[in-house]
């Protein structure tokens, strides 16, 4: 996943408001559409220049979004015509802000990140979507997604649920549940990865699942971070009076709520789950361990005090009278047995055989 | 115990209030009861045509109990009839539901989890319970589950107990009790594992134990995430004002709010106990370890220096005097006596022995 | 200690208020005891029939104690005779409810574990004591205990302290004292206990300790499970308004809530002690076995490579020109000095001695 | 540090307000001063009878001070004179109290720990202070301490800091203040022998150093414990309004405020880190294992098997022809010297050497 | 990072109020700068004597920057000139101040820890800045640092940003904001050192990393315990009505707020890392021990009994039929080659190689 702290450091020292794009250099040419629909009618267009955002139909919905825009010229002009304040600007630029609604006098504003998984690296990315909210139009700027925005298009297009026919809060909604759904994939997609990892408790111990079970707990982490600050603004959604929302929207809200909460606790019980996975997977290593060591002190007891005795007879001494018996060899041989013996008592006494 | 997520992945990018079932397919019958009763009459039919239920005597109380019941158009329907949003009718569908109570404005909606263990296979499993709650009307949705509502069926029937008597918020008082009556024979039964495992701590070390507890502190873990919005709910009960709710069922409302901090708080013990239970098994096993390498180590301490003096007098070298001293093999015995005594003398200041 | 959820499965599909004894059976016969004083006269009778409780005198204290009490026909007339409601009929008998203070239209309940070391076993036992506060009657459920009421008759009828002279607000506030007394003996006890675990870090490294200090630790999270809720109660009592609470026993209450957050500190302060030796013991062992496996290095380091020099003279080949040498035993031995020398030298630098 | 529930259970079973002394048994005289000053005025003297009490000047401060005073007929008799309810009286003499401030209609009382640290054994004691707020009068009782108290007249004597032109409120704080102080001594000793510890991780392992680490440890715990509620009391103090404290004097308490969450930082802190340095102990002890089973490994795998192939050639079949080769005995040399190399890469490769 | 507690145990026992430096001993000339500014004008001035400042223009800024500050005669008149409290001029001088915002009736005084790292050797210093807030002036003490200072003199003197055509409250704002962006690039240095730790975790384990980890989680606990306060104060700013601040302002102490809350998450999501890397490093460490353990056993198992077998018939007994054999010594290798192969098909059954 993405460094938290790196972008920051960019901005050490400058004054707030300052416009740097903090985000990756990325070669892709951004792009800005204009989608505008009502009851009646849609449209879709590419939007050349800024400047043709001055006249909006305001008894429409307009939706206008902006993919991988980072020229600090184009966003000033941007705040020129919507009345945006120039933090707001600079947080959507400096793409690492944490999630956040804030009400400013003429619109609101909400920043958040959108998780996605890497079809073939498996890896889990994350990049940050800001959304200015004024009345009727809704601003969205993605760094790169374009997944996300174009099934919501294709649906209104569509006609397909019920978007094309509400308002810009329901707009709003439908956004929201698309970002709440990425959450579910991916933590649908580590809770597959622990239970591999926990089937192989017993079959592979390997310090490498432990180091893999670490990392997601890792991701969980920082998942449980990211849709904390989610369930404390669709909580506020319903109890404050947030003008924007009509009240047959709220239900909607309500149900997002509810979704964020259920995530939350599944990333806890999926966190517990890595530490109890983790302390197994060590306690069969160190029964393992045991298991070693058991083997090398019962044939070390058995054969080192046997190999001394056999040392002994191979002594020089002129005079060793036990040497010239007719069945000294065979006296040696039972002795060596009854010290076997003995050994395998003793072992199983202890229950180690 | 089932996925926690999996099934929300079905829904990701459909748009919200779509109807998709997303429980597990299950050949059996699904099935529609509607019992009714009064003070004075009781009858209870299968319902073969969701329409039966339009005309209902709204002065008896009327329960109809839905079984495996999947089927989106029906379900519409019904929503039809009992003016239920399409929001709950995807829960009742959709069936990983956190616990929860929502009021709308025609009707009040309770969603749990029913715990069952399996008789023969020990195997805790969980399904949805959803329940619609109006004007004199309780309709309950059971994934699998018949002997729940069969047992209130049968106390209702047989005039035992006092549901037949009251009035509806009587009966979904009923239904909660037999929820949570099941958690505590399920936290009875892990009660009775956790006490198993405790008592093996010293006849039996093995790692599989560890295993064991682990995985029951894991279902102690979801136990305790369904268990906590129960008593949430419960506490709303007592302090809010809901008219369904009858002054005189709120003492047994409070009694289950009593039950289920009972239970939370006996999960946190047996939680802090599988713990406890796991350290001390680490801790015997590296004992055992101990107690291991202690004998290697004094086998191979006395022997191997015995071993080497052996070695030294088995030399070939021509020139060795001390092989023809006459009593050369005994003084070298008594060298080898002095030198196990020395050993033993070490050990035993050491208290290895 | 007691099981935890074992009573309640005895229950699981009842109607609730049914009364059935779940605690364990004893074959003590139960008694009955009615105490009555004022502050001019004082009497105690055993109870023969119930109904006798009928007609008490309204303007003394009079304190009804129920010895070994668990058959639900007698318990039936009882709350007719005092208005009990079945809720609380039923706690009385299930004896294993949390501790809790209900108050109901006619009357209060208090129930809660009344916690007792056993002389010679050094068990601790808990019983539950159940408590009906009414206009001047006071009902007490004991399971077993006769210890804790005969005590306070006896400073009653020796007029020691102020009950005798007091209302009966002050004789609730004497057992509640009493109750809290018990937990302090008993963490005394166990206080006694971890200081000798402690004492013993350095002498007995055995396992059996590590049990004992977590016995002791799980003992510590039931004491403070039931605890807990004390804190609370007292909490509510010196903020709500209870009519039945006279202004100046207020300050005593206040006294007790003191006691109680005395109480939960000093279990968290042992909590903790308990897993600091619990580490500690551990650190031990494993310091022990890094002492083994030196002395095992050490001693293999130094005679392995020792034998095997010996073994190579000892090798039987025809044309070996060193065994010829006139000094070749001595310079062996010399070699053999040598070598001791160095892996001597080797263990300083890495201060294995 | 005093055990923290041996006092109490004294008590057991005693009705409240008994007045038995529980400290420990001291030869020392107890001893009564009285310091009584205003702007104008100062003086100093030894109380020989308490009935001196009862007259005291209402227009000067009056600072009565009891060191080592456990004698309840006496305490019962300022109880008399001051109006000191006999719970408060019990407190005084039962040493064992947690911190509180109490309001009782007649007066303010409240107790605390005073610590010390030995200036030879560097033991952390700690003693009760209690002390009783009234109308220019302030009651103290320290069990031995008399530092404090001298070095607080000393000051107002020699009208250094403020004390002396101030009134009862101030002297409070100043005995407060005095009381913080030590904490923060006896904290500053704790983080030098934590560093001690700390710096000690790389040059001398030795589990005494765990063990110590965890005595600092439990220290922090039970000093925790003690600060927390002069934390809660002195936000109580800016909050509340407390005729008896001045309004200019609340900017001190806001300072003392501030020393104590400043403690309470700094331990929390501190607590930290002797978990952290347990573990790197910990750690580098298991590392030093490592190298020691290293060289075991090492030394073993190269001589056991050349060990084996002398003794093979030491056995004393008739028929061996390896032995009557000419050059046998170089060829095993050699043979030797590549088994010997073989290892050596292996280990090489194995990183263990 | 410096000391918690030492500078406080230079003043135990003095009364509150007088005025010690605690700081560490500098040579550093201390120095006194005015900066004064308006829209219209900007001067900077090095002030010699501490009387000029009593005649400062109301109309206009006034920066009063204090270097190294510590005579305490100084700081009197500077007292009296501006009427602070000398509780406050305590805390200026008496440098270990944890970080608050204090309102007084002619004043407000906030105090902080500014940290910073050397370029060199990388350790994190922090060092106290204290700051008086009055109508149109701001004080600032700075220990040693003058970077932070310089920059904000730049951009004002320059116009750079908006500080030098805003009042008082934004010149405040200006430098929390450079506070906060030191903790960042700490934190991001941080970040890389843990990075760094955590891709070593397979090529290098070294318990030296384990100390690493464990030095990086104190100075996060450190870091965390100076943050959390800031987050209080920028959250009372928002809520409280504090007149200095004009409205206008807010807006970017809510930006403040919002870094403060991402430092402290980053900072806990940091802290987690920490721990399970370590956890990493140690059973990566006992994951190479069982391999260590491993070899040995096996080398030991396969050879020590084919070493005995040698033994045997090396022993010089003069009846022992074997050695007479004419193929018995081929015998004996067959044998060795059976035991060999057994050994290895055990090793291969428990998957040990
Ligand atoms: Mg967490
Ligand atoms: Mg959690
Ligand atoms: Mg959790
Ligand atoms: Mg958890
Ligand atoms: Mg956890
Ligand atoms: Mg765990
Ligand atoms: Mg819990
Ligand atoms: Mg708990
Ligand atoms: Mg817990
Ligand atoms: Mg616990
Ligand atoms: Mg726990
Ligand atoms: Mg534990
Ligand atoms: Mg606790
Ligand atoms: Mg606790
Ligand atoms: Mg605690
Ligand atoms: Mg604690
Ligand atoms: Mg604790
Ligand atoms: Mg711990
Ligand atoms: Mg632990
Ligand atoms: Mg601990
Ligand atoms: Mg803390
Ligand atoms: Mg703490
Ligand atoms: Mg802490
Ligand atoms: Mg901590
Ligand atoms: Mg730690
Ligand atoms: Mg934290
Ligand atoms: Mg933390
Ligand atoms: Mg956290
Ligand atoms: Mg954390
Ligand atoms: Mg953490
Ligand atoms: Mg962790």
């Amino acid at each position: 996943m993405k460094r938290v702290t790196k972008q920051y450091s960019k901005k050490v020292g400058t004054p707030p408001g300052e416009l740097i794009y903090t985000g990756e250099v990325r070669p892709k040419e951004s792009e800005i559409v204009l989608v505008s629909f009502d009851k009646g009618s849609f449209s879709k267009n590419t939007v050349l220049n800024i400047d043709e955002l001055k006249n909006l139909d305001k008894n429409r919905v307009n939706w206008i979004i902006f993919y991988g825009f980072h020229e600090p010229e184009g966003l000033k002009t941007l705040g020129n015509i919507f009345e945006i304040h120039k933090l707001t600007l600079e947080d959507i630029l400096n793409t690492s802000q944490r999630t956040k609604f804030e009400v400013y006098e003429k619109y609101k504003y909400f920043v958040t990140s959108l998780v996605e998984q890497n079809k073939f690296t498996k890896n889990i990315d994350s990049e940050q979507l800001s959304v200015v909210l004024k009345e009727n139009v809704l601003i969205t700027f993605f760094e790169n997604d374009t997944k996300l925005a174009n099934r919501l298009i294709e649906r209104i297009e569509n006609k397909k649920g019920s978007i094309w026919a509400k308002k810009m809060d329901y707009l709003f909604y439908g956004l929201l549940d698309s970002i709440i759904d990425r959450y579910f994939e991916i933590i649908s997609y580590i809770e597959d990865e622990i239970e591999k990892c926990d089937e192989k408790v017993f079959s592979e111990i390997d310090p490498k699942e432990i180091v893999r079970i670490r990392r997601l707990r890792q991701i969980l982490v920082i998942l449980r971070k990211q849709v904390g600050p989610l369930r404390e603004i669709f909580h506020k959604f319903s109890r404050d009076d947030f003008e924007f929302i009509e009240k047959g929207t709220l239900i909607y809200i309500r149900d997002l709520y509810d979704h964020t909460v259920h995530l939350i606790e599944t990333i806890d019980v999926l966190k517990d789950n890595t530490s109890s996975i983790a302390e197994i997977h060590l306690s069969v290593m160190s029964n393992n361990m045991n298991e070693v060591m058991k083997v090398l002190t019962i044939i070390s007891t058995i054969f080192i005090p046997l190999s001394f005795v056999a040392g002994l007879y191979g002594m020089n001494f002129e005079n060793m009278p036990e040497l010239k018996l007719p069945f000294g060899y065979y006296y040696i041989l039972i002795l060596m047995a009854l010290m076997i013996s003995v050994m395998l008592l003793f072992f199983r006494r202890k229950k180690w055989i």
